[in-house]
């Protein structure tokens, strides 16, 4: 297998206009995960192509029929008479930094193809609290983009570093003459966070203009609540009914979170 | 050298019909490699190919005649009226995950050339407790082969994955368009186990339809009966004649065993 | 993108005679980095290319107005009717020694196209202890440059090694019949310590002849003197007062110490 | 630089006659440093090559007259009525694996250039004990050159394995149809041993069929000798005039040795 191998669904290569390329690597809190795997099932987008790649741990996953896959990253696609996308979503990140290079390289190039102009990668902003209303955080490649996410309402990161695929795909999209964003929904780092997925997800649909049905990931995002809830009332009693200075449950986000 | 090297035996290339190819990669509890050993000796199996990787660990071993070889995997072939086999065992794996695709890629391609479509590869199932009689667990590339097993009486996986060499090469089968099984022994990881080698081999016989005289591995799987025996009377009088709850001998396999 | 890969500022390429090159690469005690990025600034220097590598780390560093850059090195060019410089300056070392070896080869080469025939690199000798006034050391490719340190006060070194990029460029360029000259300035370690920096610069401009406003640098340098003497008297304040032998300021360095 | 880069001294190829290729390369004890250092010097053996790899460590070595050099291998040779010979020596081994494998190709195959059908590594055995007279242990690619060995008072090893290049010169040779040889000097470890060296040397001499003076070899091991004999005396005085059993000076070596 060369370093990284692409295998196309059968049938023809759709053909898109400027297709907005949306990604979400594997990291903490699953943020981008819930949100792109949401986006997909509801669109509902359609199976473009499976990427393996040898940076990716050299095992099979075993699924409930027996059968197993190697570990891959997949692309969808969606047409629409506004807005197209693409979709990459997957089980991986590539184990060494060379091969995150050239894994952001394959990707954008075959965005490329497709004529994408803009690029989209989701994150986690972890703050190590729970809050009410997770917050959407942004930052882009050149500064009209950044205007335009502050109008969406996102709060503008003006420090810090974002590590791995989600900063390196906005990275060589620069370098590429594409725009690029990465959105980061503010979130424990505890749980499963589907309130931070919706979070993001419905400003990224803001921004795309685009329209899907967010009913299960609102299911979610209430499940997600409930257990934060259940946690933090087990967080109190263990304290013994007292709140303690610097540990109030949906208190502001600590200044320094980090980026997953 | 080139990443991997093959030195070929002289004389002419065999002529074999759709062979199966039979893998079995260094690991825990010598589960598959005594059982792939056994069966080469026993058909008995012709040399191939030697092959040499910059993959395995940089060094010579010396025999007791005093000369020495770089470390290396070798393929067998047999034929018959009924069945052609090719298979693999060696002294290493690959020791970085990179060359572990290379080196399954290479030996699938070695046997594309030779028209195999079924690919087996032997591993252990560990489970830290010593059983009397081994089951056999087993997962494959696709429904029909799962169903395959079950039917040979063969336990089904349903979840976890299958690490390295044993996983990887049927992972590739799959992109490959090989049907590719995993037959994993179960076994205590404590000890070099033939009770383990022969189910995983009468097993693996079965399906494909062959027999060998198992004469030998019987004995060493006495030997291997005796030698559990001994270490559970050494256990049980250490704790002063007393079944400890969770600790008795011959007892069910853990629900989380692992795979080497 | 390939290992490394460069990225031009528009417009001609500027015609340079003989330009030396002069390279920092991030280490300890900011010492090159001070003294290259002070020459670029006050020259000014001319940007000509962005250096991009997978040895960088994987990740975007955002600017205050949200938008972020892969990590990367720069060069800048210079021109006079004296003397031509191009000069290197960076965020990153390669994190892999193969392509510190890559880096090195790739900045020489094209130092080489625009007919480069002297390199230097500056580097900290770190100490462990704070001087009044910092010497430079140095080494060289060839025992006439070696001479010519000599009568520019800067003491030669005898033994020892200078890993890294700092050491690479000198050695690669050795192979390419360059001469080259590592300079390092004397450092605690424990500091950003502009009085190094301005010590190495001074060096340097000596050797070169050319001359740069230090006004900025001298700032600086004015106030890593008083944190010295801050740390210094913190110090003495916790010792009680008493002098301990062996750990008076403003000593003399001791023999060991290393390079970054 | 490619990976592995050859520096030919100026002058034409020297005409050699099917040369014996004896390497050492850097490990514990020195022995096959002090060797091989010894033999170029005294024959003595004309520069041949040097030889530049981006494994080795990224750095450069400062010499006493304040120049300095990438870290490099060196073969030299040397033409007699009657035996011819390349010999390597050098300051690093490659710091990976995979170019072990590399430098040991590259090698064999410029001594493949000249003719090269026998080639020879000398390394050390470690015994943890001091010894009077250091045996020379052996093993080599063919049952006829392990006769040859036995023939020349070396004992034959008969297990275990010899790690880096000193093994995997030997077994790249095997698979290049070339004979290859490993003599290893029984050390303790602790000290560079010039005894050991001379024993290997002397071995190998007689093994070749070549004379040198070993005057100044002599005298090294002479040196050693004191150096044995004053630690020895510093133990024995330590452990209070009395000889505690395993631990007497001057015995026979361990069983478990090791090589280096």
């Amino acid at each position: 297998m060369q370093d990284i191998k692409f295998v196309y669904s059968t049938g023809d290569r759709p053909k898109l206009k400027s297709p907005h390329l949306i990604c979400r690597f594997p990291g903490r809190g699953y943020v981008g995960k819930l949100a792109v795997d949401h986006h997909i099932q509801e669109l509902p987008a359609n199976h473009l192509v499976d990427i393996y790649s040898r940076s990716f741990p050299p095992q099979v996953m075993i699924k409930p029929d027996g059968t197993a896959d190697l570990m891959k990253n997949s692309i969808f696609w969606w047409h629409s008479d506004g807005v197209d996308l693409l979709l990459l979503t997957g089980d991986s990140q590539p184990a060494n930094p060379d091969s995150e290079y050239s894994l952001a390289e394959e990707v954008l190039g075959l965005a490329e193809q497709f004529g994408t102009e803009q690029v989209f990668t989701l994150a986690a902003y972890i703050t190590g609290v729970f809050v009410d209303k997770p917050k959407v955080f942004g930052m882009a490649t050149d500064p009209e983009t950044v205007k335009a996410l502050s109008s969406n309402n996102i709060s503008v990161m003006d420090s810090g570093s974002i590590t791995g695929m989600n900063g390196l795909v906005i990275g060589i999209a620069k370098l590429r003459n594409m725009k690029g964003v990465c959105l980061l929904g503010e979130t424990s780092g505890y749980v499963v966070d589907a309130k931070a997925s919706k979070a993001v997800l419905e400003s990224l649909l803001q921004i795309i203009n685009v329209r899907v049905n967010m009913t299960n990931l609102d299911k979610r995002a209430k499940d997600t609540e409930m257990l934060i809830q259940t946690i933090e009332q087990q967080m109190f009693a263990v304290k013994g009914g007292r709140q303690l200075e610097g540990q109030q449950p949906s208190q502001k986000p600590r200044d320094t979170g980090y980026i997953s």
